[in-house]
């Protein structure tokens, strides 16, 4: 599924819903504890409940190589289990020198047949466009995330100085210095298109979301955080939205394990048909 | 092996090499591409080769990921054949929020018995401290990196401005903005202790090590470059050695594809050996 196939779907679905699999062995249900390939088994239970809700299924790699080998067969098992309807990502945060990051790409664009792979921008542009030449397929690189740890350094103020170095000018806040998420978000807008980059933008941030439009108002951007992390879908869908809706809302821990009991498929389509309804109403308003 | 066993293995060889297994299949010598298991065979070969030269391995997880779950196959056999006599690390670039850091922790510290785990920056402190919390295991971490788009983000001034505003001053440069890369190294250094942290420092930019050794007098840095990308061992020795020697110098393709003929661990190893010669005469001066 490309780009444009998820905006139909979300259009149709009235739903932006992004169900994150970050399935956790030591949080199944107790029923579950003890039968084989149980991590599948749940999986396929949470999208078989939830597929009406979503758009996407989002896979985080963690969760998956924290068992090994048997981990993989059950990330790939997962992820051929999700119909083709649903825009599937890889949710990895790889990023390294060019010749490495042609084999992650190779990783969770072909050998897994992934639409998507998060990729971290710390080593620029080099280590995120081998992911961009799969044209058919969406980067989505690390802008603003959600945890606190991104204080330490996406919200670090850039020096005026640089721009006269190194750098052509910002074309943002020019009555103030720019913050690096600012400047990493507006650098690698320029290296693929609306279709084929995405970012990802914490929703515990969601009031700097407005700030965010203003420097790619038209790329989407995949939103963790609410739900679990607190962040709040009301705000992030207010500055958020565009034309094309431009959001994908990520909820993981409130939905999967919404209930730790044998009803916990029932309970996870219960939470994600309540984003649906909240979605839907943020749509036609 | 913990870091104060890799001192001692650096005296006592008198090398500070790690060879980096980014063993590509399309790249094995001929005679190897028809046989079954053929990348642990030519890893097994190189290590055989190379051992008594180096230190270290680096495995690129990239290289093993691409070939999905025989791939990680792969890198279990080959991890597990590295003698314990040599420091390990998984080259993964890993980091997210804390709860996901800490199942990519897991899966190169418990999983998978390496000795050390490369890690990127941007999201901050809570996705390094899950893989700093193993104490006897080592964090590496991206301060400046050898690549071309190190100059994209880690290469830019701070602003002044963000000193007075969230952060303690700066102790380096106080007569110009701090570099991003910088302000990331010495932020970090103070997350962690020389035993448990590292910092990677690409061999291309030898030049800034002078000043890197200036903010961490007595880390240790995981230097790759050398070889392929152009880094000089020579000015990387000059600048970066201290008292514990400080180094480790990775070399990949120019070790393991010096040949692709059958001769290719000889080859291998009289490149390794030559590393090893070239370090000694380092060590002694």
């Amino acid at each position: 599924m490309n780009k444009q196939q998820l905006v139909a779907s979300i259009f149709e679905k009235k739903s932006y819903l992004c169900v994150g699999l970050d399935t956790d062995i030591s949080k199944l249900p107790l029923h579950l504890k003890e039968i084989p390939n149980n991590i599948v088994a749940f999986n396929k239970a949470i999208i078989d409940a939830t597929k009406q809700y979503c758009v996407s299924y989002k896979i985080n790699t963690a969760f998956y190589e924290s068992m090994g080998v048997k981990g993989w067969e059950a990330m790939e098992e997962t992820l051929h289990y999700i119909p083709n309807t649903h825009f599937k990502i890889a949710d990895a945060k790889r990023g390294d020198i060019g010749n490495t990051s042609s084999h992650y790409a190779k990783t969770f664009f072909e050998t897994l047949p992934f639409d998507a792979v998060t990729v971290a921008p710390y080593m620029g542009e080099d280590s995120v466009r081998p992911f961009l030449e799969y044209e058919d397929k969406v980067t989505i690189v690390l802008g603003l995330t959600s945890n606190k740890g991104s204080n330490n350094f996406q919200q670090l103020f850039l020096s005026h100085l640089h721009e006269e170095l190194n750098m052509v000018p910002s074309i943002i806040h020019p009555d103030r210095p720019v913050k690096l998420y600012e400047r990493v978000i507006e650098k690698i807008a320029t290296w693929g298109n609306t279709s084929n980059l995405m970012f990802v933008v914490g929703a515990t941030n969601a009031h700097e979301l407005e700030n965010i439009r203003s420097i790619v108002p038209h790329h989407f951007l995949l939103v963790p955080g609410v739900g679990f992390q607190g962040g709040s879908l009301q705000e992030v869908s207010k500055y958020g939205l565009n034309k094309e809706v431009g959001l994908l809302v990520n909820a993981s821990r409130a939905i999967i394990y919404a209930s730790s009991k044998e009803d916990f498929a029932e309970e996870a389509a219960i939470i994600a048909a309540q984003y649906q309804v909240e979605m839907e109403s943020y749509l036609v308003s």
